[in-house]
Order: C-alpha cells, then structure tokens, then sequence
C-alpha cells in the first residue's frame, strides 16, 4: 500500500479556535481500516525557525527563558516563528538579531523537523550560523524576558544531560548540527 | 534574579476544552517586567514515554504509520502515553509490546525533553532496550495502522538526514543514545 493509499480520510472539521497564531480543529476521520475517529483535534501552528549560532571563538549564543508551560527557566537557541510568507532563512537570521543583538556570517541549513507530527501541522528549520558576533542591542517582543547567555560549545552536553536544556527540538538541532561536523570539534 | 522570581504570575486561568488526554486552557499572565498578556494559550497534553529498541544483531525496531498532522507516512520509534499512575518506564515497555510485539532485555533511561516548553505542559520520558526480541503478536490500539520495520542502526542517519524520521523528539533521542554509546558503534 502506498503512502497514499495510506492517508485518511477527512470526513469532516470543525474550527474550534483561531488566533493569529494557532487554529484549533476537530475532524472526523476514516482510516484506510475502516475505522472511523470522531474526533480528532489538529493544531495548526506555524512554522517556525532555529539557528546554533557559533562564535569565531567557539561559543554558542544560548537565550534563557522562563517557559510558562512547564514552569521553569530553560536555555534555548534562538527561535522564532516564521511569518506568512517569509523564507525560513530570513526568519531564523532575523530572531537571531531580534532576540540577542547577534548576525551570523556563514549559514549552513541542517533541516526540518515536525514537532508532534500526529495533531500538530507544524516544523521547526533548523540552521547552524558560524562566525556570528553581536551587531546591535538585542529587540525582543514586549512579552519576552530574554537574556543572552554564551557558553562555550564543549559544556553544552552537559546542560542537557542536566535537562537545562529542555526542548526536544533544540537538543535534536544540536546534535544533527554536530554530528554533521558544523560545531567546533573536540567539544563533547 | 532567581528562577523563581521569573516565573510568570497567573491572573486568570479559562478551561476552553477537556478531553483525557488534552485540557486547553487560555490564562491571564503577568510578567516580571510588568507586561500582561492578555490570552495565553497552554495545552495540557499526558507526558509520553519512548523506546529505542535494539536487536542483538544491532537492528532497530520501527514503527512506520501515517501521521495526519504533517499529511505523511512517517517512521518513529516505538511511542505511546503515559497512563495516569504508570511508570515512565512501564509505559515504555506496555508501548514497544502493544506496538511492535517485542520486548526488552536490558532497559537504560536516557532523559526526559519537553515537547513545546513556551506552551505544553508535557514531557517524553525516552529510553534505550537492548537485546530485544519478538515475543507476541503486535496488539495495536484499533485507531492504529501501524508497521513494523527493522532497521540496521547504521542506516538511521540516512532516514533523518532524508526525512523519513521527522519527529524532532525521537530524533534527539536517537543522537543523545549514539552519544551516550547505548547504541552499536561504528553505525554513523
């Protein structure tokens, strides 16, 4: 049976939210089983955007966050939503500047990943900027209570074995982006 | 300023939906800077558990099924919600037999990541068994369509850096396992 043949069938949706940001719905489904789910909630949230970004000297520019979901403080890389219409690229390189003053020098994308594929719609790009220095004062959102933190590459392992490190998406783009070769060597 | 006093102050708190396994809440924020937010969207998803699961001849049981969120057959590691009440590590191991028939021999924790930190309140607790073997017949939920596909852990690379593994968490699970050295070397 092919991919396609392997698709459900969407036999009807309902709009339970929209914000700019999120549109919430509820399908019923028909599986290629036969088996029919009532109802089946979707998450339509945005892409989004994350970049390593690497100094000439081998840190990586982390921002620390509180995370209202879990109620903790985390470390993460610089992320951000892409906008309607704006290239993934463009996005992650202009969070960078928005959320720590930094711009990247050479930009190497490693790829994209979904972020709960079953009900969320969404992927998250993921790109690796070397030789980033800090430009300008960073601008974060008005809802954001940011601080820039830099660390250097080789204690990175460490922050999330010790689960500072906590979003799934940002230890897979750490360790793709090493495996890969594109973090300075002899870190871990 | 201390973790805690970062944290962000809940004005009001509105349930707009509740099922078992999703409750979605929209709260009233108060930031350490003083910024309000007027509608903060949480979903509160059930944490879930992982496992890699590693043949003595070095292969890697998968799960390939169709995810409808991303419109695409995807391939995962054995994966399912933890019960109210359950062990991480039990729902690990009732998730790799329901799903795959198989079961593990020697289990090893590896962390826990978070899935959206800003806005879900859930965890995926992730482990390695090793020494797996088939010792029933798959027991699938009725709403699943699953396959089983062993794989040699040398070729899990290749299904990330071509996107047949998507799921972000499932593939820093995979890198943080081969970093550890919980998985056959010389695979990459």
């Amino acid at each position: 049976m092919s991919d396609r043949e392997r698709r459900w069938r969407t036999l009807s949706s309902e709009t339970l939210l929209e914000r700019w940001w999120l549109t919430l719905r509820v399908d019923a489904v028909e599986l290629p089983t036969g088996a029919v789910i009532d109802e089946f909630h979707v998450a339509e949230y945005p892409d989004w955007a994350l970049t390593i970004p690497v100094t000439a000297s081998g840190e990586v520019v982390l921002v620390e966050q509180y995370r209202y979901g879990v109620d903790r403080v985390g470390l993460e890389f610089p992320a951000g939503v892409v906008q309607p219409g704006e290239d993934p690229l463009a996005a992650a390189s202009r969070e960078l500047r928005e959320e720590t003053g930094f711009t990247g020098e050479t930009w190497q994308p490693l790829g994209r990943l979904a972020v709960e594929p079953a009900r969320h719609t969404n992927h998250a790009f993921l790109f690796v900027a070397r030789g980033v220095s800090r430009e300008v004062e960073p601008d974060p959102d008005s809802t954001e209570d940011l601080r820039v933190r830099l660390v250097p590459v080789g204690e990175l392992l460490k922050l999330i074995e010790n689960g500072e490190i906590v979003h799934g998406i940002h230890v897979a783009a750490f360790f793709w982006a090493y495996q890969r070769g594109l973090l300075p060597a002899g870190g871990l």
